[in-house]
């Protein structure tokens, strides 16, 4: 009989609903030696929470964080907020002992997630931020195949994470409009993903960056509380306009410490593209492109291969031997976006077992901060940066 | 408190492995009048019936699916079994009272799909047929879009269902190319679907048909065991050779009753398509494209834009006012395989609360059974056959 | 200095136009032993002729293809009227010592063509029927590829020739819709291409057909003569509705004689669908997709690659080293349609000098009427029907 | 009978290929006007030159540029030669009073550019940059969306032009990695299309830019003499390496005038790209893509479609009311390359024809240079530059 870790799950938006779903069928697809227990989740709104968690079977609903991360029979502390509760939520569970997986990115500032990540490393607990994207197969294949020197020396990364769920300029504002909550816009949400990626996929970091933040919407009306999805907020029913105080879209050139080079951009305001998180890697011998819009797929160009036979191939990602397949679906049987947060969760409850590293942790998730910090300050400078290294 | 509803599944491989996902998940995402119980799993292996039930949480693992059908606390009762025992298991079912969910093929002959569509009117209980594909959003899209005038009067049908899976003569026998348990091969696996899809989406019926149906390879190595995936077989540890008794691919040609013509292929020889399964109809003022392996999109021509506005368009059907879509993620946040099956329970579920009828019934099952049969039919006589048509 | 051909070009609208376009360009290119001279451009309207003529360089403007077969300066024979005047001409020609070059379908009947293939032989002249798509360089390295074995045994054809310039009720009547000139409409037009790339890639034969043949618009108003494009025609000004004898859409199905089937459609009735001449054949090792719409790419997916680096690779056919490209512009500068016609007439003009086979040439052209003819009769008869063999 | 120009080209490799079909056959398709008279062509090595007359039909062979664009029987002068030759050349034609017809980046150097456009004002000639890309079909129908406020107001823009003709180390050297000569690598090769493009679809300026500019490969070996394509080169049989002395890679991010934003990035590094030249432009409530590779199709996004009936739609733009296209073919026969220079120069002729303007002009040209040059600055200060305005 497998053992069983008991969760604590803070936030029950939409990211609290991907935990949710991950927590309740990642053993059902996968062998585990820790069963995750949905013990609590916690919001502030007490009726929404219980709401939330006799949906899901969180055995109970909570709403004061501080509580539930000190909670005798809490293992495992889930950080589904927005940013800037990231800092306190995560150190106090570690200086209570307990192991912390957190929602990216891991701060809104530099300072505070260099602090969380000497509390995880002074309390020796396990400690992992959700970069869901590394884990989608494709993706992790693509690292696979770097690594293996399959495209040869990385020379060129491009990435375009582009949305456009803000282009009317009366889609409502949520806290993620709000600088003091989500740190920034664009750049913090979705160029996060961007960086990870790149630092995942090439195994290289970003040295030096300039870049361009811009908000092309500067106020938006409050809404009426019967949105969902990506910004639904609590700001609901209040009338009148709120400032934005985030760029609508990122811009920035990247040089790595490879002296490979790099162009990045993160949007919310590209009509039509919906999740497109986008990137296309060179290298001397071949390139990698990935999108997870189509997210199942990997192109691959091999300059291996015979000169009159050279193409992109457009690999599926869904053969028993692709990373993470095998549990799910017969070939073709594709995937979707929920399948990203199950892998993770597995990989974070075997390291758990296992005593063993997981990746990205806040290491991890402290050095994309300071790539995201790092473009802030060339955007006020007008000149390049130089990243900062975490230790 | 919602009311609940207790389900018995008999048959606990791939398509077991499927449902039990949709059980476990549609009311986390759906709010649903009739919550399912997982009360059994029947299969004939006790000791991997057991295991199926304690890692997808069915409360017992039964053997014999009489017992089950019967039993006073069941109320709806799943058939994901081979074809050759739909028949029996679903008459026992409807006779017993309960509700019936059945996979397709409804049955491996005509005269078996009838039996059972008079079975399940008889006792007055509701009984679908689980054409998952019709529960894709993208397809349900396109059916309301048809309905809707979007593309005219439809007039050409194109299918083309492939697979790879058996390009290989040494992939293992399994029972799928045993005719007397799987009642033929592509055809009823997957021109079943096609069938069901064109049925679905032109509102119209199959009228004539013509066909060829093809064994590549006619023998097969009996499996070790050690597979997995869509044909996995209890046939493992035999040795020796298994001979194959159905189609490898099957290829009609068909009139519709309107006056509209078509194509349809199946196949498991297809190098490279994994799970192809494609349509394309055209109409008299535009033409609708779906493909399984990019299940979120369906693309659309229109003769109503401007003449040099016109294009196919990719429309993801990923928004919130797409069918199904509210109940999941934000916009461009992908679906994948196993949500078509949560689709289907919902609605399967939302019928017998409500008492209304659910679509695809097991008349629609019967009639595509009748398709099958005669295309088997012109396959013997050489010439174009007439479908019956079930009342 | 190199040597030079006269050319007679019979028929000066769509064909003519393209012909005229690759006897003009063909020298600039490739490097030719003979130059063709552009002597004589022949058809019914002596104002028009000459106006082709003047524009196109046309030495001469003639009315009477008789005279121009006949006369002593002309060495090669275009025929590019429709297809119910090849015989007579392209016999004439032939009969008159001239190569023949033929538009296709070669002939409306298998009579007609046979004849047609009876008189080149006997006078022992170069004919060639000009199946253009051969010659896009991506279909010609699909013939080097399945030669060379790359995707094993041929096993499962798929033609889809869609076009829409039918698709509108009120698009005017031409003369390709009047059997007695045209033989018949989407069938002879388009499946002619479909047959000839099937026998072309797959180096195979078709021996065994059924089909169906369909008119979805039975009349259609006559032209006002401002028309210009595929089906411009001569019955302009006459008003009224012309009736339609051929058929819109063609389908089919086909056994090769190595055992492989096949799935055949043409039609005119498909919105979007512009010029999508696309095939994709299977064989026991991959498979192969083309798309004139798409003409520059070929997708290959081999199961010889790794099993986890399986994909579709899509092969920009415009390297210098794949066939007929190094004469143009560097990798990646597309070509398009017409490019196709001047690698046509650039191997009819060598083998003339060299005196070589050229193909496709008349037995093949006939064999094509062979497949055509069966077709029609099957529809007649309900049947498979054999399809005659041509010596 | 119309009225002829006489034409003198200078240079005769890659771009006087190009240039000497659009004359050959720009009067075939296109009503001129003014035809076009293949006069001199003009070039250093006599042998060479006289070999490209002979096989174009250009009158003479000349290899002193001095006398030809003095030469009273010349009326347009060509330019084909590298970046370095295009000032003296040009500004020689122009005080002869000849027509100018210049190859892009239109100098190596601001200073030049601005030196030519007073010239040419000066002398009231007639001169046109050959930004041929603008004159694909589906470039100049995405400009008349635009201008038609077809997207609403521009926000973003992305430019992503790639090769990968130098991925390889031992690809040779040519004159085109030598800066005197080329002025740049990449960027001035692929940039300036880049920019050209962004500038024309935008109607917008370029204000500022920061950017990078990269060699990854800094010597290569001298070519054999039996290259071809992109890089051919004179510098044939020297043995030994070359200093590389131009950027594989230019990446810049970009302000407009209106307060979009965008970025560009032009590479000859990356594996699988042949001529890659990629555009994106969002506005407030559109989306257009083009992509050179597949360059018959626009696609765009609207969100004046109906919510759930929005996707990218890809407009084959080979309409007979798409711009140029009546000229040619049917719909759905594609076209290629060459035909962008055809349209060039039939504008051209026309614009010489009628006493009209015609874009782009040397101003044009010469904004373009500017932007090319504050990139450059802004590499070597490491901060943002303001671009020059050329009036």
């Amino acid at each position: 009989m497998s053992k069983t870790i008991n969760v604590a799950m803070i936030g029950a938006r939409f990211m609290g609903k991907a935990h949710s779903n991950a927590y309740l069928n990642v053993g059902k697809f996968f062998d585990l030696e820790l069963q995750p227990v949905m013990k609590s989740v916690c919001a502030r709104d007490a009726a929404g929470t219980q709401a939330f968690a006799d949906q899901w079977g969180w055995e109970r609903a909570d709403t004061d964080w501080r509580e539930v991360v000190a909670a005798g029979d809490i293992d495992l502390v889930d950080v589904c907020t927005p940013g800037d509760t990231h800092a306190p939520i995560a150190i106090a569970a570690a200086e209570a002992g307990k192991h912390v997986f957190c929602e990216k990115p891991l701060a809104n500032t530099l300072e505070d997630a260099r602090t969380m990540l000497a509390a995880v490393r002074k309390a020796g607990v396990r400690h992992m931020v959700n970069f869901n994207y590394r884990r989608c197969p494709a993706v992790s294949l693509a690292r696979q195949m770097v690594e293996a020197g399959e495209i040869g020396e990385v020379r060129q990364w491009r990435a375009t994470y582009l949305q456009d769920w803000l282009v009317d300029a009366d889609s409502p504002y949520s806290w993620r409009m709000d600088k003091k909550i989500a740190g920034s816009g664009a750049h913090g949400d979705l160029n996060a993903h961007a960086i990870d990626l790149a630092r995942f996929i090439t195994g290289d970091e970003i040295a030096q960056v300039v870049g361009d933040m811009k908000t092309f919407v500067t106020e938006r009306p409050y809404a009426d509380g019967s949105g969902s999805g990506v910004g639904a907020s609590g700001a609901a029913g209040k009338g009148g306009m709120g400032k934005v105080t985030v760029d609508d879209a990122s811009i920035f050139l990247a040089r790595f410490a490879s002296g490979a080079i790099g162009t990045f951009e993160a949007t919310r305001m590209a009509p039509g593209r919906k999740n497109y998180n986008r990137f296309e890697v060179s290298g001397s011998r071949g390139t990698l492109v990935w999108n997870f819009e189509d997210m199942n797929v990997l192109e691959y160009y091999s300059k291996d291969d015979p000169s009159n036979r050279q193409g992109f191939k457009r690999i599926m990602a869904t053969e028993a031997d692709h990373p993470y397949v095998a549990a799910w679906w017969p070939p073709g049987h594709v995937l979707g976006y929920e399948h990203g947060f199950v892998h993770g969760v597995y990989d974070l409850l075997q390291a758990i077992a296992n005593g063993t590293e997981v990746a990205p942790d806040f290491r991890d998730g402290a050095q994309c901060v300071a790539v995201l910090e790092a473009v802030e300050k060339s955007v006020t400078a007008g000149s390049w940066q130089t990243v900062e290294t975490v230790e």
